[in-house]
């Protein structure tokens, strides 16, 4: 079946581009109904454009409280057709207004080894904590701050002499490719969640048929 | 120049044997000086004494407080003419006393990448959040659980299906390689540790010509 995207973007929208590029190739079997951004002067806005992708600003600066903008957006996507969601570098939580409106079906992607490193420049938090190993994560998206069940990884290195640019472009390579990936595998009917088995417990999710791990030697690269 | 190793264990020692195995096999220039446990009953002492190698069982419960356990291990490490320490599975956490007597000469590895999943049962975390890539970690010890500089880290990945103790013995597979290569570069002088810059920071461990990344496809296998 096709995926019936909408995306939300703060930014340039890289990883956006990842998803035109994929469905434009027909790498990725999906439609994006709308590109949703916060922000007047993101950049990914003109790269949906350029797509003849439908865009919307919806600013919450325009909304009192956070369900009121929840549902602004659970609207707008809605009416463009919307299905699943796809945040690209969106930089605002969203409430339970939101996700209960796509339940399981909102997906972001984090520039780390989730649980290392949530919340904001995780490249810059990985460079000062010394480490050797990196990577990014694709998630359902919950109520915490990058804290949902994750549905796929990849691993990069950290180099002698990286700085934070150098380590972003090449975090941000395998993001485009997991993305893709992860959008694909939901396309294809097969991702499978489990909620948590106890109050405290994490909700499961299983690929069928996929590898989930990338970067690794003697894995999927 | 050849290391001149104390390692302390709590349990069966495997990285111990790993550590035993390297030595014999000429792979790492080092001499374990001593072997001390705190549990009379752990695995590790018969491996140790079958490879000739002296030990000591030193309790924690024999002494009133940490300060007095420290005291008590630096004084048996010195006494056998260990120079460098190496936590094979040492389960106590070592204070000023010891850390101060041996800076920046204490190796500890760790089943996960810190700093995902520090303290007990690394794997176990793992699985329990979901996560598709782990590994492990060699750090020096600060006076944190699982905090210290980072000298290497090697990415394992967690495969559908694994059980704990199926995930254990794919990452301590990793973990004897990774440890033995870092005693190494400690023997050849190859290490440079730079205190943190800032009282918040981190100091920064440097291996010179050395690839610190592990177990990625283009990496060092």
């Amino acid at each position: 079946m096709s995926l019936d995207l909408g995306v939300l973007i703060s930014g340039r929208g890289s990883n956006l581009g990842a998803i035109l590029d994929a469905i434009g190739d027909g790498r990725l079997d999906a439609r994006v109904r709308l590109v949703v951004s916060n922000r007047a002067d993101a950049g990914g806005l003109d790269r949906a454009a350029r797509a003849g992708v439908p865009t919307r600003v919806l600013s919450h600066r325009d909304h009192a409280d956070r369900p009121s903008y929840d549902a602004a957006l659970v609207a707008a996507l809605r009416e463009a057709g919307a299905h699943f969601v796809a945040l690209a570098g969106f930089m605002r939580l969203l409430g339970p207004t939101f996700l209960d409106a796509f339940p399981h079906r909102v997906l972001n992607i984090h520039p780390s080894l989730l649980p290392a490193f949530p919340g904001v420049d995780a490249q810059a938090q990985a460079l000062a904590y010394g480490s050797r190993v990196t990577g990014c994560t694709v998630h359902l998206v919950d109520a915490g701050t990058d804290t949902g069940p994750i549905v796929a990884q990849a691993a990069v290195p950290i180099l002698p002499g990286d700085d934070h640019d150098a380590l972003a472009a090449r975090v941000l390579a395998r993001e485009h490719d997991l993305l893709v990936r992860a959008l694909e595998w939901f396309a294809e009917g097969r991702v499978e969640v489990t909620p948590a088995a106890d109050p405290g417990g994490r909700a499961r999710v299983v690929v069928r048929g996929a590898h989930t791990w990338f970067g690794l030697a003697g894995g999927v690269d």
